[in-house]
C-alpha cells in the first residue's frame, strides 16, 4: 500500500471492557444464521416463488414481525397459540412482577406464530385500499417455540399466498394454479395435490352423533388413520365415545377411496354432496394437475371451513405445502363475514429439493483483481468501479503470500476470474483475467 | 361460470366463535404495515442497494432476529440496549414471576436493537468457514422501544456493509467508494462525506484533562456545537467539571475546521497527528468524493476507535447514513482483537428521496384478463399461464357492473392493458389488449 500506516490502538471509551462476555457465540437455540452461500441460495429461491406468483396477479405485503399479545391468542391459531414468544411491556415496576397471575399479564406483544393471524388483522385495517378480490403473497419468518428437532426451527419462512374475496371455487384454482407453476420453475414437477372438504368430515362425524365438543378430538385422531390404521382409529374413538355400527367399515372405505369408488352407483351415506360437487369444480378447473380426493385428509388448523389440500411430492415422504378455504376467519376482526382461501408452501423443506442453476458453489459470476502495495487506493477503487460496471461483481483482495491457498478460497466463495493489478498503471481494458478453478 | 355453486355455509368448528375481539386493527404501536405499493416501492430499492453492495465483492448474512439476552445486554449497543424488547422465558411459573426482581430476570432472549451486536457474535461462530477479509451485508429489520414519533418506528430496516479483518485504510476506502455507487443507482449523487476519527475526540478531551469516566458524556455535549454553538457548549463543558483556558477559542477552531485550516501553518495542538494522516489517506484514497474534515463529529456509539464519517445531501438536514472503524468491539466475543469498520444507511429516511423509474403507479407491466360467465375455469387458467409465459404479469379478474371503476382500480393496481375473455373459446394469440388508463 501506499500509504502504510501504524497498528492502531484500541482507544475505545473502554465502557464494556470489563463486564465478563458469555461464551457461546451460537445463536438462538433452535434458531439459524446463515452463511453466504446459504443465505444466497435461501433468496434465490424466494425470489423465483415470489416472481412466479407476481406473474399470477398476486401481490405481496408485509406486516410487523410481532402483534397485539390480545390478537395472537384470540383463539384463531389453535395449538400455534401456545408456542407463540411473549414480548415484554415496557417499564415495568417490580410490583407488577410480584402481582402478575400468569407471565401473559406481562406481556403486551407476541412474535407471530403464523402469517394467517396478522392477514386477517391486515386486511380489517386496510380493507377499503384493497381490491375487492385481493390475492396477497406473504413471504417471511414466524416464530414458534417448538421443542427443537431435525428440520424443525423457531425460527423459520413461510410463503403463504391467500385470496380474500372470492367465494367461488376460482379461489382454489387459482391459487393450486399458481402454486403448480411455482413448483415448475423450482424443478418440482410431477407432483399430486391431496384433496378433501372439511364438510365432508364434519358431516360424517354428524353422521355418527359426535358431539360438538369432541369434534376437533375426533379429527385429530381420524388423521391418524394412515399411521395408525382402521383398526386403531377406532379404537381411539371409542374411547372417546364414539359408537357407532358400521364404524369400521365406513373408515375403510374412507381410507381407500377415489373419485371413482365414491362416485360409482350410489354414494355413500356419509358423503356430502354438496362439498364433492365442489371438488368436482376444482378437479374439472385444474385438467393439468394430479389431484388425488382423500377423504382422511384433516389438516390441523381449525379454521377451515371448506376445501383443503396439500401437496406432495412423489419423491418424499413429506407434503411441500397445504391450504384450503377458511370462509369465517379473515372477517373475524371485521365482525364480517369474508370468503378466502390460501395456500402455504413449505420453505424450509422445499428449499433443501431445490437445484438451481450455477448456485451449487456460487454462481461464479464474480472477477477477483489481486493486488498488491504497488497501486494506490485511488487508483485500486476507480478500477473497480469499471471492472464492476462490464463484469458485475468485483472484489478487491491483497495478493496473499499462499496465492494457491486464496485463488482457491476465492473460487470457493463464488468468484470465477482473477487478474492481478499492480505494477504500472492499468487501464481496465488491459487487464488479464484468469479462471479461478 | 359454468360451475355455479351454493353460497357455503361457514360450518367451522367453532372454537373461537365466542370470545371476544378487541376492536383496534391497527398494527402494534410505532410499527407499520405495508401494502403492496410500498411493499413493491421497498422491495425495489432494497434489491438496488444489495446488488450494487454485491457487484463490489460484498456478501448479504442473515442471522436470528432474538439474540440471548446476556448478549444483547454486554455493553456492546450502548444506549440502544435500554431500548430492547424483552422476549420472555418459557415455562415460567407463578413463583418465578415472584422471585424475578427486574423484568430481565424473566427473559432470556431480546429481539435485536441494532445489527452490529449480531455480526460480532455471528464472526465469533463462523470465523473459520469466513474469507480472512470478510465484507458482509446485512439488510434486515431492527427493533427499538422508542417513544413513537414522526419518522421514527419500533420496527425499522438497516442496510450495514461491514469488512472484517482489514485493519488498513483500504477498508473505509472501499466502504464508502461502494456506498457511493449505491447512492448513485439511487439516484443520490452530490452527496458529501463529512469525516473524522475519535482519537482527535479523545485527544482532545485528554488535553483538557477530562477524566475517563466524563468521556462519553463531554462527547455528548461536544456533538451539540452545531446546534447550541460554541457558548453553549462551553456552559455545559464546565458543568461536567472541564475548566481550561483557551476552552471557547479551541471549540471555535474546531467548529470552522477544514482540511486548509488545520494544514497550513502548525497544527493545532489539539490534533491527534496519527488520526490526521490516516484522515488525509481516506481523502487521497477517494479523489471522486467530497470528504469534508468535521473534527467536531462524534456519533453516537461508544464502539469507535478510529475513523467516523456520515454521508449527507445537500437537499436534506439529516445523514443518509454513517459509519466508522471499531476495532475493539468484532473480537469481543471471540477475546480476540479483530480489525473492523462499518457503514450503515438510513434505509427508511433514504427510500422517501428515492425516484425509481415507473414506481410512482406501479411498475405497469401487467395485465388483466377480464371473463365473464362463458368460459369454464379450466381454459381460463390455461390462458393465464400462457398470457403469463409470454407477458410477464397476469390477473384474472371477473367482469364487474362498473366496468369503468374497475378499469380505473386495476391501473391504480398497477397493471397497464387489459383483455376481454370469453365467449367463443379464445386462443393467447388472439386477445385483443387495451390500455387501462
Amino acid at each position: 500500500m501506499s500509504h502504510p500506516r501504524k497498528p492502531r490502538q484500541n482507544v475505545g471509551l473502554g465502557v464494556w471492557k470489563n463486564r465478563r462476555m458469555p461464551s457461546p457465540v451460537t445463536p438462538p437455540r433452535g434458531m439459524r444464521d446463515f452463511l453466504p452461500k446459504d443465505k444466497r441460495r435461501r433468496d434465490l429461491v424466494l425470489d423465483a416463488i415470489r416472481s412466479t406468483y407476481r406473474s399470477f396477479g398476486f401481490d405481496e405485503i408485509e406486516t410487523p414481525v410481532v402483534e397485539d399479545s390480545a390478537r395472537l391468542h384470540a383463539g384463531l391459531g389453535g395449538d400455534n397459540e401456545k408456542l407463540a414468544f411473549a414480548v415484554m411491556k415496557r417499564g415495568l415496576t417490580p410490583e407488577a412482577l410480584h402481582d402478575a397471575a400468569t407471565p401473559l399479564d406481562l406481556a403486551d406483544l407476541g412474535l407471530r406464530f403464523d402469517l394467517t393471524v396478522p392477514l386477517a388483522r391486515f386486511y380489517a385495517s386496510h380493507r377499503a385500499e384493497l381490491p375487492t378480490v385481493f390475492r396477497s403473497i406473504q413471504i417471511a419468518p414466524v416464530w414458534r417455540a417448538e421443542r427443537p428437532q431435525k428440520g424443525r426451527y423457531r425460527q423459520f419462512v413461510q410463503c403463504d399466498i391467500d385470496i380474500i374475496g372470492e367465494p367461488g371455487a376460482m379461489a382454489e384454482i387459482e391459487l393450486l394454479s399458481a402454486t403448480s407453476a411455482v413448483l415448475t420453475t423450482l424443478g418440482l414437477t410431477g407432483t399430486t395435490i391431496r384433496i378433501n372438504d372439511r364438510r365432508i368430515l364434519l358431516a360424517l362425524l354428524a353422521h355418527w352423533s359426535v358431539p360438538a365438543e369432541r369434534l376437533e378430538h375426533a379429527l385429530v385422531i381420524i388423521d391418524k388413520l394412515d399411521k395408525i390404521g382402521v383398526d386403531g382409529v377406532v379404537g381411539e374413538l371409542s374411547q372417546i365415545g364414539v359408537v357407532t355400527d358400521g364404524l369400521a367399515a365406513q373408515l375403510g372405505q374412507l381410507a381407500t377411496a377415489t373419485w371413482e369408488s365414491v362416485s360409482a352407483g350410489a354414494a355413500p351415506e356419509w358423503l356430502d354432496p354438496d362439498a364433492f360437487a365442489d371438488l368436482l369444480a376444482l378437479r374439472d378447473g385444474l385438467p393439468d394437475a394430479r389431484l388425488e380426493f382423500d377423504p382422511t385428509l384433516v389438516r390441523g388448523m381449525g379454521y377451515y371451513t371448506g376445501t383443503i389440500f396439500e401437496v406432495a411430492h412423489p419423491d418424499f415422504g413429506y407434503s411441500l405445502g397445504g391450504g384450503g378455504r377458511y370462509d369465517g376467519m379473515i372477517g373475524r376482526f371485521l365482525g364480517a363475514e369474508v370468503p378466502a382461501a390460501g395456500f402455504s408452501l413449505g420453505f424450509e423443506r422445499l428449499v433443501d429439493l431445490v437445484e438451481l442453476p450455477g448456485d451449487d458453489d456460487g454462481d461464479g459470476d464474480g472477477v477477483v483483481l489481486l493486488y498488491d502495495g504497488s497501486l494506490d487506493p485511488a487508483r485500486l477503487v476507480r478500477l473497480q468501479h469499471e471492472v464492476a460496471a462490464a463484469r458485475g461483481r468485483v472484489r478487491l483482495d491483497k495478493k496473499a503470500k499462499n496465492l494457491k491457498n486464496q485463488l482457491a478460497g476465492l473460487a470457493a466463495l463464488g468468484y470465477g476470474q482473477f487478474a492481478m493489478v499492480g505494477g504500472t498503471e492499468v487501464a481496465a481494458d488491459d487487464l488479464e483475467f484468469r479462471p479461478l478453478a
